[in-house]
């Protein structure tokens, strides 16, 4: 496993993560040369394959774990979170993701609208014989929540949202991936009717535990990886957990701060000088504490499954998740 | 039915066609309010349904035809259509298609990009449910050949290609749409396998017949429809047939003629005067010849077909597909 190296919750499911990555790289195997190189492109440095980890672990704890349709699944929602990548990536201008160019940088707006099509028609193609409808309409319903969290973006008004509009938006973008990877894994293996919704209630506070760290990272991490990593949501203007609760806390004076954070055309002073106030206040404290709280419920959710070298796994998951540092 | 009048051919499957109109003016319904927006402006004027009518005139011939399944295919594959054209649009730069404004022009093209992903998952959704795994598959080929044929477009050399790389284009972006409309149809409904292929030949040489029909009326349509439906191929500079045998019958000049087609900078007075001089050659004619051998093979296919009104249905089709005017 590369990025986190090492990572103990990756062991109990390395076999199977291995033969994804190998699948994986294999998606364009006989499609348009551009593809392939995009696929090449894309998986050759995949990431932390959380959400396939996922799959994996809530795999086990199914009575009939059936390998094959298994890695299906989890190819089919890995293809999916890459495809809802490459286009999210033109929506965003976006020139580097994870220190690599975007496809739309390597190539061209055009070129990554149809690879994104591409590797969402993968995406289904693989669901669609999974042998159970109801997982094949879980991996639809997870598409129509991407679609349905970015277009909010996209037509989002310039204004502050509020908290609930902010946890609906990353429910929409984020967290729907996570609990589907999770409770579509448990279904898939005919897991026992409880186990299933524990692990979809894990998989739905993990991704929003995920997404405000995330977040809180963006506002409040390293200022090596300025520009990259950190600073990226104020220059957008996409207001964020931690941005609200520091309006939040100026009463009835945070308009103007509000107005700053969701204009799109920000200096890098700007955008440097407002991560400093933003820094000073307590929002980004209280951002990490619903993380955490969301980490929390992430755990208790688990306390439904038996004790399991994979529970345990999913528990390191939740721990890194709110733990990482960039 | 609306583009094409009282056309004799949809007067079999008119019940089904009502429905279909109804169902894909029904697929925003719970989706985000600007996909709702889109998806009344795209089928409120839902144009020749020339896919649809196909599907349902292909399933008749079927042994055990099932409505409601052959329901779902007709409509998974024209929001196939419809998700690609949002998407080309978006490549192409639009602003009109039929004269009607294209979801870029009327939003932007960032909703547009996401308008045609919910379009796809729409359609998958709709496709995954199909009795038969043989069919779900022909649907992902078809998404498939899009994506091919859309890519060699994009990432296409500025230069002239030849007559059998221009078929393998409109072979990939059309005719396998209409060949998976009649062949999928016939499949669904346990067809005698004879009349699968035959239906499956059909709807190739009609997709085929009826893009150099379109590309022929992009060069030697009405001048009314100058800037729409005519001379919009020269404008973008993208080669079609025509073109390619305007060039030919340069012998050793059509250098310079095949630089100018493949310019995509041109003026309105490069465009209209490069319309004349493909015009006076034998371009034009030889293209026509080319679509009504499409035309022929595709009648030809039919006689495998039993005499139903149906399959005169389908022969006025094809007979309307290289008789259009505009």
């Amino acid at each position: 496993m590369r990025a986190v190296a090492g990572a103990a919750f990756y062991a109990p499911v390395d076999a199977e993560l291995r033969e994804l990555e190998r699948r994986l790289l294999d998606v364009g195997r006989g499609a348009h040369p551009t593809f392939q190189a995009a696929v090449e492109h894309l998986f050759s440095s995949p990431g932390k394959l959380l959400r396939p980890t996922l799959v994996f672990l809530s795999a086990r704890f199914g009575t009939r774990p059936d390998r094959e349709v298994v890695l299906n699944l989890a190819e089919s929602l890995e293809l999916v979170h890459t495809a809802s990548l490459v286009h999210d990536d033109i929506v965003d201008r976006a020139d580097m993701r994870r220190n690599v160019p975007t496809v739309n940088a390597m190539w061209s707006d055009d070129a990554a609208l149809i690879v994104g099509d591409y590797l969402f028609a993968k995406a289904y193609a693989l669901a669609a014989v999974l042998p159970k409808p109801e997982v094949i309409a879980i991996v639809a319903q997870t598409v129509f929540a991407l679609c349905d969290g970015e277009l909010n973006e996209v037509t989002m008004e310039r204004s502050l949202p509020t908290e609930s509009a902010y946890l609906e938006r990353i429910e929409l973008k984020t967290a729907s991936l996570y609990a589907a990877c999770c409770q579509g894994a448990a279904l898939l293996t005919d897991a026992d009717p409880e186990h299933v919704a524990a692990l979809g209630a894990f998989g739905t506070n993990l991704g929003l535990a995920f997404q405000i760290t995330d977040d809180i990272l963006d506002v409040a991490g390293d200022d090596r990886d300025f520009g990259k990593t950190v600073g990226r949501d104020l220059a957008e203007g996409m207001p964020t957990l931690p941005m609200i609760y520091a309006v939040m806390e100026q009463d009835g004076h945070g308009g103007e701060l509000a107005h700053r954070i969701v204009a799109t055309d920000k200096t890098e002073a700007e955008v440097r000088d407002l991560l400093a106030v933003i820094r000073r206040g307590g929002g980004v404290a209280r951002a990490r504490e619903r993380a955490l709280a969301f980490h929390d419920a992430a755990m208790k959710a688990l306390d439904a499954l038996p004790d399991r070298p994979e529970r345990e796994a999913l528990r390191d998951v939740a721990d890194f998740v709110v733990s990482r540092v960039r």
